[in-house]
């Protein structure tokens, strides 16, 4: 066992823990057993840290919102920001794995379910004003803004699932060519 | 315990509970001890039924499947297609609740991952047909009728979970109309 003044090292392997025990067997692998397993230590050192496994679990998702947040850095352009939610990196298929199983836990529980509410909202209120200026530039049909922000967070994180399941399909050049096709087919509206 | 004759009777019944198990509290809570708890009745009764949790897990998707093949009986028009399978409805809420907390067993198992990755290529399958019609009859963009499936596929299950997750906001009438309105700015193209 490490000295108390070690306690934020230690908290840092016991959360690097949890990263590893979700990315690789999603929300039901993760467990106060699973992640002290994978440490090689006991649940109590585990429980030190997180106290209940419903603490484990909101700890997962806020280190899966830290990571979209490195990896999504800059929101200026519309298509930079839907392309980096696909998972065409190991990086970000890692990422959205780990979002795509949280599901499951966060419609059970009703904490984790207005977590992830509140999440959709801003993620559609940060493409909001990116929908705003392709419309303006007329890359995008006219019509509601937020109406447009979810139907694009919607195609995205459709094809996430579908890349997700079937990696050798939609390798990442077809993830990015279909997204590139889906915005083309929209902005010919104008024509 | 019901005579050997009650058989298959039986068998519903410890059939209807998976459903009503994995209806509300996602797969994360479906194990041979919280169907038997659904049931009133013993682990030992299930298990006569479905012997591992992983027979318990295929069982669950296979009710899903049937639920949703019941959902959307008839492939004729796409629009139809596509709204059948949005929360609208008490049923179909239901069954897509259930597809979305499925992904994390099926993302974390192998045999279940195939069989999720098997049946979304049905699925763009049976779309592609409707594709090509809408395509001939000008409603959709030019462009190879896969990508369409995967575009169509993708929109309609990104906004089943946005709507899961925020149905106040989305609404059974507000998800139709970002159905008909996405569908319309897809129309556009030839204009």
């Amino acid at each position: 066992m490490p000295a108390k003044t070690d306690h934020e090292a230690r908290r840092r392997d016991v959360s690097a823990a949890v990263w590893r025990v979700v990315a690789e067997g999603g929300f039901g692998a993760l467990t106060l057993r699973s992640v002290a397993g994978d440490l090689g230590a006991s649940t109590g050192l585990v429980t030190h840290y997180f106290g209940s496994k419903q603490e484990l679990l909101r700890h997962a998702l806020e280190l899966a919102e830290e990571r979209t947040r490195a990896l999504i850095p800059d929101l200026t352009d519309l298509r930079a920001a839907l392309a980096a939610v696909l998972p065409t990196t190991p990086e970000a298929t890692e990422i959205s794995r780990v979002w795509v199983s949280s599901w499951d836990v966060a419609l059970a529980d009703p904490e984790l379910h207005e977590l992830e509410r509140a999440r959709y909202r801003r993620w559609r209120t940060r493409l909001r004003p990116l929908v705003i200026k392709a419309q303006a530039e007329g890359d995008l049909p006219p019509g509601d803004p937020s109406d447009l922000s979810t139907a694009l967070a919607a195609f995205t994180h459709g094809l996430v699932v579908q890349a997700l399941f079937d990696p050798t399909t939609y390798t990442p050049k077809r993830q990015l060519r279909l997204l590139d096709l889906h915005l083309s087919s929209l902005r010919h509206t104008s024509d």
